[in-house]
């Protein structure tokens, strides 16, 4: 009975070159005490997998069939292996699509075995995008914190270029539906916010979309234009969970001082629920039993918190 | 004969309305057993102040004269107190110019304080930019790390026009000069250090000068550009105290995230050593002897450590 009332969680199992599935087999004991996991393996390659990790694989793992078999090879760039990775990812979404599980957790993919198996997007979130036709926000954190980031993978200097009340509006609406009545601290562009015009006036924008947003919701939920390098300090984190940064390092660098290991990647704003390791493939540690669990762990568990 | 032996500091005590003469007198046996603290004050002045905050002067107080008499408005922003944060500010110089004393450390002036006095200078570093003539370089941190900031009170959109090899070699040699023979982590300017050029290509500029800069000084002291999101976490900072970030919050963001009771200013390639408190004149809790003192411990033992 408790078994059937724990919630489903896809597994997608990453690039099989890398630490993904080394992590997940590590993991599987605490992660069945909370939830059901479904690997998108099939059972030759986890055999394969757990053998050159000198490994036993645990009699309650339950697998979902993904075809496909090829020898690995720890730590290699390769794109059959890129190839099974996207397949894998395909298949947890699947899952998710036809109810069989509640949400995906993804372990890393390597970006150049995508490229080498002909899959042009810059990584999960991109897919998901152009495949739920979704604007898809990515936020990246902890229990702690987190934080959305308006403006990800783009040059800096695109950056001020891309702040419109118009388009933060549509994101502040979009971010508030996927996490409900929570606070939300918003960063300011430039140095000090600004400083009344002195340093820059993108934060006039900031500030009329934030009005927008909290007298259609009918809450000061959102707050800001916050300074930006004040924002992630013990004393103003004691009252925000939630953070929006205006540009990538705005919002990474201070996470990643703070919470590097503990991180997870959450995708918002899609018709499923998926979080991912904040950790890439770990080519050099791959196979030899080195890789930190936490992210993987935390990974789960916030798939869990937004089920 | 000990006595002698310490280094001198002239102590600029900054707006008097706010908490740096609390935190001064304070601190003032802690300091006085690693060096020996001149403030830039008039006995009058300090009187009143101790007055206001209930303390008795220690008998050890050396204080250089700095003319004016008025009263103290604790939290109040007042040109005339703006003005004798600057004239304490500018005598503690002189003491360093006339080898006085060794270095400078300031307590936090009020800036609309200033200019309400007529005083036309972003802060104090912008002063001694001015008065020495010399590009100071601004650089924050504590013990366990350095950001020195290439740009610094710049609006975003302006930083990345500012990147250019022969400045940023410029810069490179200044900050090799004031540091020695340290190490230095030097960030790139986009997402991911621009990814081979796929999310910008600024970080060209900053290889070469960094290129440049080993190469003349015959050493790989600089490193780089290292990826923004990735500079800060607690596995690379293992192997570096100095890092350069090429704008304001690159740097101040995640310092002040996991040091922001600790951190201090430096000024650094000036003729005179001068460090200060990284915090403001928290009028909201002036003479109400709640004001932290750590940061003031710390720019005095930093100010110490740069002699």
């Amino acid at each position: 009975m408790q078994k059937q009332d724990k919630p489903r969680i896809a597994i997608s199992v990453g690039d099989l070159n890398g630490v993904g599935i080394e992590i997940a087999l590590k993991c599987h004991k605490d992660v069945v005490s909370i939830c059901e996991p479904v690997y998108c393996i099939n059972s030759h390659m986890l055999e394969h997998a757990a053998k050159l990790l000198h490994v036993e694989i645990p009699q309650n793992v339950i697998t979902s069939h993904v075809g496909g078999i090829f020898t690995i090879k720890p730590g290699q760039v390769d794109a059959t292996c890129g190839k099974y990775s996207h397949d894998s990812f395909m298949h947890a979404i699947t899952l998710c699509k036809e109810k069989k599980a509640q949400a995906v957790v993804t372990m890393p993919i390597h970006k150049e075995a995508w490229m080498r198996a002909g899959l042009n997007y810059v990584g999960h979130t991109d897919l998901l995008r152009k495949l739920f036709k979704k604007d898809a926000i990515m936020m990246l954190g902890c229990e702690q914190m987190y934080v959305a980031l308006y403006t990800e993978h783009m040059p800096l200097k695109e950056v001020p270029k891309a702040i419109s009340e118009e388009k933060l509006f549509t994101f502040f609406m979009n971010f508030h539906k996927s996490i409900g009545d929570e606070k939300v601290a918003v960063l300011g562009l430039n140095p000090h916010a600004g400083d009344n015009g002195v340093l820059g006036n993108e934060e006039k924008e900031i500030e009329k979309a934030i009005k927008r947003v909290n007298t259609l919701v009918g809450k000061e939920l959102f707050f800001g234009a916050v300074v930006p390098d004040i924002a992630f300090t013990p004393h103003f984190r004691k009252n925000y969970t939630y953070f929006i940064a205006m540009y990538h390092d705005q919002g990474l660098g201070p996470l990643k001082a703070l919470y590097f290991d503990e991180s997870v990647n959450v995708s918002l704003n899609l018709p499923i629920i998926r979080t991912s390791v904040d950790h890439g493939t770990a080519f050099d540690i791959a196979y030899k039993n080195k890789a930190n669990t936490l992210s993987y762990m935390n990974a789960i568990k916030s798939a869990l918190s937004f089920i």
